[in-house]
């Protein structure tokens, strides 16, 4: 799209701020974490999976589920048909980017009361969802509950509007993040994208 | 996260292709069709929509029907509990990377028989989605019907594999895409970020 | 299909076992909760409702939202998509056979934070659900959470197993209670079949 | 609930009516139907179940896919995030009052494609659904597409109106007839309630 047309200005804008944003917020992913979080997806790998979120962050989750299957993971997302007893040992994925979201740490308290291990992947690793988990990778994003005035803003009607509003950057940043990780477990496991179209779903 | 450390190295380079294909795809989606699309949704305001998508696709297609619900349209899920009559007048935004996705085609097929108008976002609009619809916005990625060797690939036991297997750049550009559509749209329908929180749900 | 086979045996019984506790189960529902509940829909028609409940619950109160939705109300279901921002005055459908599941209560304690009028339809009135409500209709059920021994039952290898397992009853009892208020529905607002036609889904 | 009150006539009414025509339905489910069903179910224990319908028709499927989750089945929803590849030899479970419903013709079809038996559950084995099953169970019910004036209704505005509109009957009939089947399955496959009951989803 050539870059010197004006109209479609917000779009473009947007774009490259959300690249830009993306980008920053996964170089500052710790490697630490994101190694820990893979080595507990491969030592765990007969463990049931549990992932759960709320809005899109739930969709976030649910797309990165279905990689899991097709990795070969037992994994099930909370509120869906099939969600089978999770216990001791089994690990819950809870993404929340403020941390606060209420149902998914009543789901996350429920998940420790069981005995399963929490992983949480927030923004804010000190709020209550980090607080509770077994595990913490923090993805930086400007979360929905951000309050302070952001630096990445355009006007409307004299107005400073962000230009990803709400948890766009944390939402895009984790997508990206979780869909880096699959040719990681890929390589872990063994495992080609052949063996993934298998266990992809044929009736669509 | 520093560069030179080697382990997890699947992972960096997968999201450095992420990054830089999603980056190619968006800066080669059409102005015109960008600006067609951008205007239908501004022009239909009114009107119904029903977002419809299988698999990935699918989320993504929920995750901008979120959005659009905040900006004050009146958008529906196919598949979901509350998806009301759709007909004469009323915009289907059908998401498929393929384009051959048989369920997405029989739901764009009724869209059209009832008189709804038909948008495809698709990486292939030659293929039978794109051909059927009334409004194309392509979207490259490396769908999963890609047959060919693509050449962003890494070698998993001396085969290349994909850094970025399956449907994954068509659903991150997608994404983005969506995403980057709604500062645009805030801006052409005077509608600020506040009112878009206004707008989110507040029971999770 | 004739009585006199002895093969489905268990089929049959359970089939008449769920036919009767249903018919006693809404034989017992108060004419007062109902009255109230019809009155408080009608009433409030104008508001949106918001529909939750987990697992079979849940499903239960989708099909009932669908029909809502049919006679034209605002309706919404927790979990999905395309669920608004639900303030003060509006009105939260909550199942809960039990009247204990976490996540439901978590969901109705924010109702009542943003001002919502909680409606729980459950076995157990006196249960943290029903307590919190502010409005309660009592449906029987032998719910997943009955400890006693049911008399309901047959034996399994010499056990009494009951012939209607976990929350069937109340699951069942719920459906037939609220699909018997459509009728009712229509009638006090004066909408036809032809109406709620209009109003079905037309792309499945 | 006392019956000589006249309020609440209408779902008094409809309550009966239902209740009525939900047994007339099941006590002529074809007892051959419901035993090849049955024997095919717990033959086939090994396989992959993947259960579909659209709209209301789907719930009733969901709530069945639950319990045979808890009788120990690899059961999965179409629609739902982890939906793995159905092939060979799989077991599809479609349902559909009017054996019309086009998503579900459509999925149907494509498992007939991949290998997999479809079970068509409908009240017109001799619609489309139907006649392409490997196997039917006809559930009578006066399906969203009956034209012919019912002779249960009652009027509304001097126009007789049905007591249970447009597909509650078969779905109800369904939910009934699907529930009194897992005290059958229970039973062959010497499983328990408590059996079920570990199987329960814990997180909710």
């Amino acid at each position: 799209m050539p870059a010197q047309r004006t109209s479609l200005r917000h779009f473009r804008e947007a774009y490259e701020e959300i690249m830009d944003r993306v980008k920053d917020s996964i170089d500052h992913v710790s490697e630490r974490e994101v190694s820990g979080f893979v080595e507990l997806l491969v030592k765990e790998k007969s463990r049931r999976i549990l992932v759960l979120g709320v809005g899109r962050s739930g969709l976030i989750g649910r797309a990165f589920a279905m990689r899991l299957m097709h990795l070969g993971f037992s994994v099930y997302v909370m509120g869906e048909t099939i969600t089978p007893a999770i216990g001791k040992g089994d690990l819950v994925i809870a993404i929340s980017g403020s941390g606060k979201t209420k149902l998914a740490i009543t789901a996350a308290e429920i998940s420790e009361e069981v005995g399963a291990k929490v992983v949480a992947i927030t923004s804010f690793p000190e709020n209550q969802l980090g607080q509770m988990a077994d595990y913490v990778v923090k993805v930086r994003g400007r979360t929905a509950i951000a309050e302070e005035r952001d630096y990445f803003t355009r006007q409307i009607a004299g107005i400073h509007e962000p230009l990803a509003p709400l948890g766009t950057i944390f939402e895009i940043a984790c997508q990206v993040f979780l869909d880096s990780l699959v040719p990681e477990l890929m390589h872990r496991l063994g495992i080609t994208e052949d063996q993934l179209k298998r266990r992809h779903a044929t009736i669509e």
